[in-house]
This record gives C-alpha cells, structure tokens and sequence, in this order.
C-alpha cells in the first residue's frame, strides 16, 4: 500500500495488536511486487495487508508468494488489485469495505438532513443578504418531516443508511433489482421500481456498485424524471449519472446535487458545476478518512485474529460475488 | 400568531382534527388583543393557540378574557408572549419546545458529522484547486471516530443531541449545573465541569437556555480553552457568547465555528465573519421550519383533545421552572 498509510490506519494500540498477531519482519512496507527486496519479503508471507494504493496481486505476485494463503484488505473494493488468480489459488479474501460503509452512511445521513432542511440555499441567501432572513415564507418547503427520501441500491452503504434514517420521520423508499419487498420493509423503507422512486422522491441517494449494468443509469430520461427541486446525492461513483445529462438540469437549477464523486473526478476546471450554489462538491472523502482509517484496521486485526486462530475470516468476499458488487 | 402561520403550521388533515376539537368563530386570526374585534373574540374563548408573532397576554388581555382556561403555545418559549399573570390566575400552559427541539437536534447532528468529517474545510479547499485533493495528507485529523464532542446545557435540544449521537463512535461530554453523573450516564455521555468540557473537546455545541446566567458564558477566557481547530456550533442564542472574543479567535483561524445564531442577530453586514470559511452562518434554522411546523402542531392538537377530554395537559410549563428555561 502507499508507504505511509499504515501509520494513518494503525493508531499505536493497534500497531501494539498487530505486533502481537503477526511477524512482520522488518516492517517495510512494501509498494511493489517486483523489487528484489519485495520478492524476498513475498517469498516468506503468508498474510498480506493490502490497502489504497496497493499493487496488483497478479499472477506473478502469486508466483512469488508461494506461502501466502490471505489478503486482508484494509478499505473496500478489492477488485482493483486483485486478480482473479487469487480465488483459482484458494488464498482467501477479506475486506473491510463494512467499515469503509459506516463513513459514507454518516455523510450522506448528515447530507440528507442538512439539505431537506433547505441549509446549502437559506446559507447562499443569507450570505447574499447579509440581513434577516425570513425563512418561514422565503423557504416554506423544507423540512424533516414527510418527506421522501429515495435511495438507489440495497448494498452495504444503502442498507446502512437507511437503518440510519430509521429514528426520523422521513419516508425511505429503496429501488434495488435483487431486493424484495419485506427485506425492504425490514429495512424501514419501501421497494419501488427505480422510475417510480425517482419521480415520487424529494431526495435521491445513490448507492449502486459501479459494474457495466449501472453504468448512466441516471441518463438524461431519468434524471427528468426526478421533481422540481429534488436533491441529488452521489457518494457511490460517477459513472452512475450520465454527467452530460446532469450538467443543464443543475446549471438550470431544476434541480441539487451533493456530489462527492463525479465523471471526471475531479471535473474539468472550467465545469459551470464548480460556480453554483445548487451543487455541492466534496472531494471524495465520504469513505473512512482521518481517525475512521482506524476501524478500518480494526477489521484487518479481528480478521488476522481470527486467521491465526484457524477461524473462517468475518468479511470474506467470495468469486462469485465479483459481479455485483462494488 | 402571525396571520399566514396556521396555514403553515396545520396541514389539511390538521386543520380537519382542529375544526372537530375546537370552535374557531369565524377562524380569524388575531394579531392583536386591542381591536374591537379582538376584544369580542377574547370574551369568548376557553382556549388561545398561540405561536410566532403572538401579541402578550398581559393583564389587560386577561381582563378581556374572562372564559380563558389554556394557552398551547404552538412554538418553543412562552417567555416573550405570557406574562405572569397567565400564571396567578391559573390558566393553564403549554408548549411545543419538545417538538421545536427536534429539528434543532437534527441540525445539530448533521453539522457534528460533517464538520467533525472536515466537510466544510475541505469543500473550501476543493473549490479553491478545482482538481485533485490529497484527503489523506491534508486532513489528517478529520474523522468521525474517536473524537470528542462537548454539549454545554442538558435542556432538552442537548439531551436529544445526546440521544441522537448514540448510534456514532463518538465520545460525548456533557456540562449542565443541574445534572448528575447518572443522568449524564444515561445519556450516554460523560458529566464534565464547563472547562474541562471547553479544553477537552473537539466540537463544542451550545444547548443552555439564554438568561442572565448564561450571559456571555462563553467569554474570551473559556473560549482561550479551546483546542486549536475546535469547533463551535451555536443553535441556542447569539447571547450565550461574546462575539466580540469569538470574532478575533475566527478572523484568526484558530477555531471554526457553525452560527445559527449570533449577537447581534443578524450580524452587521460589515461583520468580518460574512467572509471567513471557517465560518459557517445560517439564517435562525435550526428550528421547526416548513414540513416540520406540522409536529408543532400535532403537539398543539394532541394538548387540545386532552384539554378537552379533562386530562392533565402532556406538556405544561410551570411558574417555577420559568428562571432556569428558554
């Protein structure tokens, strides 16, 4: 992984545990396969901790990890570094994209009260004002209270969520193809089709995995499908919206956005989206950042415990999940 | 009440529930208690349902009001409106603080995530590149997760912030004169003296009630206790602290702050806070506004059918209590 992420994941507790848990010989951390020193180190591990930045485990990396037997990932996908070879080998796979979930659930929960709440206009109209402002009239729509809130996909994040939107009183809705109706209802929401949730929300959250089948699935008939004054909010990847279709709806202020991933990410530098006080831009950083790296690397001690103990891992991501999932 | 808020406050089916409860004459509204007019309503009434922009009910108002039995005050304070008499001669008070609180602590918790998560900061700091940030090294210490948060004032809104802050992986602090361990406990938050609090935290939220012992109670010797990169969240009021000492420790950087409300309210237009990132002014939000009036007034129709069927009402204000509240 990046030479000094491990530092940021592993506070100096946890460093302590993962000393106690594993040899780590002489704690280089490596940043490539192919260095003789990397090659050397590969040759002896059985464990490797992978995270951001992390070099492909290829076929070549495998053929020179004869010993290894599994990869804790310390973040969520591990489909960009990992190759296929590392199932066929059986090495077994763990993630910590659990963990990498609970920050994006918390920015979107925080996203969603703050914008029905009208908080992004009534601060740009205040600020223009620079006098009172009378928000019973000026801002007679907003609220937390009935009100729809559609989120797109039950994954890891969408579950979260809406389990999070659970203590308020705003209606979930959720649109997921592999979701029935009283898992749905079990996660205090409602199932709708996609088109439906769209044309009946007062917010729209998404959280699909980014695969071939999602990709624009918020195209330009869909996202006319969407209310006047509907909000926007994408923390998934950008290549679920179609951003052409995207930019005029926005630039017309028909409609919000809070956008912390886009395509291109970041946008081109003279994008009108940067100028406009109806769109939100953050710089991807609703996953773990900061202090939330250390949960991930809690996942990581609890899963190289239960390894080392001979238990199956708690986070395993198996083969044949590849395809729909982030 | 102002004359277009029982519009907004009671919804169509409110306003069927309210015409089965209650009598309402000719369903004007009163502005005033001084008019003809007004003065042949109030001969009448058993009941006043008051709300922003209600006139007082003074000695003379009760003079005219002879059948007068309750008032339901469909917002939080009746401070402004109810003169003590209401008291002497026994009419009965209530309020809807506890439905007013709920979107304060709303808005609370979703500036706590996002500002502990260093969403404003790094919002600022994406819009200024318009390209690429380094989340993980230019904002190290963000994170909701394992850090401290510091709410001044048990009063309802901070015991509801308490509550809604239990689902997070956050320490909360909590300083109220009039609170034990074991109700801070409760709460799930540790009890801490103001200073501590102030020296302690990492996000400091105001939920004290504004009376003369409150008065700048955050002066420049407590606010010198907060942490370097501290935040400050104010929903409560502007008085709580002196902005002449909050303004410095802004302009300066050294801390951020969230206003909602500030002294003077609105800040003068030349008030070098308008233009601070660090500083984020919203325009006296944080209340019940728009879809949430509805609770205010479910909160005044459920008062209503109990008044009416002899109960005891559900949430009466008591003369004693009147020096230590909102």
């Amino acid at each position: 992984m990046i030479a000094d992420l491990p530092d940021r994941l592993f506070s100096p507790p946890q460093w302590s545990r993962l000393r106690e848990l594993a040899d780590l010989g002489d704690e280089r951390v490596l940043t490539d396969f192919t260095s003789p020193a990397s090659l050397d180190r590969l040759a002896e591990v059985e464990v490797l901790i992978t995270g951001w930045g992390s070099p492909a485990v290829d076929e070549a990396a495998l053929a020179a990890a004869p010993r290894l037997r599994a990869v804790l990932h310390a973040a969520g996908s591990v489909k960009g570094h990992l190759s296929p070879a590392c199932w066929e080998r059986g090495v077994q796979i763990s993630t910590a994209a659990q963990a990498n979930a609970q920050p994006v659930a918390e920015y979107t929960l925080a996203m969603i009260l703050l914008t029905l709440k009208g908080v992004p206009a009534s601060t740009a109209h205040l600020r223009e004002r620079r006098d009172r402002v009378d928000v019973l009239r000026t801002f007679p729509r907003i609220g937390n209270h009935q009100r729809r809130v559609g989120l797109v996909g039950a994954s890891r994040i969408g579950r979260l969520v809406a389990e999070a939107l659970r203590p308020f009183s705003l209606d979930v809705a959720i649109a997921d193809p592999y979701l029935g109706e009283a898992e749905a209802a079990e996660l205090g929401a409602t199932l709708l089709p996609l088109e439906e949730l769209l044309r009946e929300s007062d917010l729209v959250s998404l959280h699909a995995p980014a695969i071939a089948e999602t990709r624009h699935m918020l195209d330009a008939d869909r996202l006319a499908l969407l209310r006047d004054g509907a909000i926007l909010i994408n923390t998934a990847r950008g290549a679920l919206v179609d951003h052409e279709a995207l930019t005029p709806e926005l630039v017309s202020g028909r409609i919000d956005a809070i956008l912390d991933v886009t395509e291109p990410e970041p946008l081109p530098a003279d994008s009108p989206l940067w100028d406009l006080d109806n769109v939100w831009l953050t710089p991807h950083i609703a996953g773990a950042q900061g202090t939330e790296l250390h949960r991930l690397a809690d996942v990581v001690l609890d899963e190289l415990a239960r390894f080392d103990a001979g238990e199956p891992l708690g986070h395993p991501v198996h083969a044949g999940e590849l395809g729909r999932i982030a």
